[in-house]
């Protein structure tokens, strides 16, 4: 039986550039799909295009509506070639309106000189050792996942009263655990609940606009890393005016940088 | 006479979403112009389209290849006009080929619940009472920014010492000073010097990949701000294997947020 997370990504070539999904109910969120899932399978179109040409360095998503449930169609177009990077960019289409749009740079790597000046957190308890947070049985996308929190969780009691931050440290996979690749990470890059919550501790109307991925890991990486946890911080910036931003950086068990991620959420009231 | 910015944004329609701009030796860089520029031209286009609705909230934009000194053509498509949000396309080519894509979300803000995560720098010395960083006399489009570093100054000693990190705190504006708006403030998202060149203390061949700005100013932010320095405050995040991140918060003279910023830099060594 294949992993929920490959039934959801799957897509059939239709010829060129055109590939034909289906929304899966494993990751429904309250609107639409998961929008983490959604943005996995914009990259997924352009993993599996014949043409591609090298590993994700970075992904922009655009979330222009809330898909339907049912069918999509997407279109992935490599607009230039380099001899060592690919841009492409893609859209997804419903009943033929635009529901997203995607921009993805491929690049092949070499090693060189490498260096973080994001320290990768230390003195953190293992997953192992940490409860799964309780999953939020409405919505079907959370139990995709598990998530142990060592800061930041959701609270329990949204009672109004507002956070000076929206600081959260985890350990997150996917739920049941799968091998790492390029379009699970995209996913988890979403998996974090916004900071809004968190903040305000209270629960308002919100939607992710735009979203980008930097992947830092290559498929060898990803390899290392396996179905182990993932860890992540994750953090708001500004919220005004009825859009906020957060970033997170996500690492490996071992401690090396998978991917750093930032998005920009509307939000209402 | 208008200011080189002006000059250097100024696109002609050339009849539905085309138009045709030339590059602008007063923003010259190494190779091709300035990518900061490039990218304000991107969202110029969209910003200057007949159906647009509304004002930037995201740009992404992805540098497919250097630009040629000469003319370019530039089309930008409204994919998607919501009640509140509208979401663009852009792709810039010379001689067909295409050199750079973007995609935009511009949206209709209204006063909502608002806060920082991020503080606003405190205790920071007035632009005023700071001297502005010397010229590089070999690269036009630094002389288009006057810089005054609080902290991160480009080193004196390019000796090849590495540093722990490369955060850069400092005031810039256009120069000569040039009322904000949303094209100056997407260029002055990419005037900070690639943080490799702090980290290594060492020039080596370096490229923007693609870029992302979360717009936090509206109109009325940004009349305020006028032609006054903005603080900004940038780090690099990781560096591995030929890819490297940086981000950046751009504040307004008064402590407002204008911008959040972050791109992946292609770096040789």
């Amino acid at each position: 039986m294949s992993h929920p997370l490959d039934t959801a990504l799957a897509l059939q070539p239709l010829g060129g550039d055109r590939f034909e999904g289906c929304t899966s109910p494993a990751y429904a969120n309250m609107i639409g799909p998961f929008g983490g899932l959604t943005a996995a399978v914009a990259l997924q179109a352009v993993l599996q295009h014949p043409d591609r040409q090298g590993e994700p360095v970075s992904l922009t998503v655009n979330f222009a509506a809330a898909l339907a449930e049912g069918p999509y169609e997407v279109t992935a177009r490599a607009v230039r070639t380099n001899r060592s990077t690919q841009h492409w960019l893609v859209e997804m289409t419903q009943a033929g309106a635009v529901v997203l749009t995607a921009t993805a740079v491929l690049a092949q790597r070499r090693p060189t000189w490498s260096a973080l000046d994001l320290p990768a957190p230390t003195g953190v308890p293992a997953a192992e050792t940490l409860a799964s947070a309780p999953n939020t049985p409405r919505l079907a996308w959370v139990q995709r996942y598990d998530m142990r929190f060592i800061e930041g969780g959701l609270p329990d009691a949204l009672d109004g009263v507002e956070q000076p931050h929206a600081h959260s440290r985890l350990w997150l996979r996917d739920e049941p655990p799968r091998p790492l690749d390029f379009a699970a990470l995209t996913a988890l890059c979403d998996a974090f609940f916004p900071r809004i919550y968190l903040r305000r501790r209270r629960l308002v109307p919100i939607g992710t606009v735009s979203m980008t991925v930097y992947f830092h890991a290559d498929a060898a990486l990803l390899a290392e890393q396996g179905p182990q946890h993932v860890l992540a911080d994750v953090r708001g910036h500004v919220y005004r005016n009825g859009y906020f931003d957060q970033s997170a950086e996500l690492w490996s068990a071992a401690g090396s940088p998978l991917a750093t991620t930032t998005q920009v959420v509307y939000y209402r009231e």
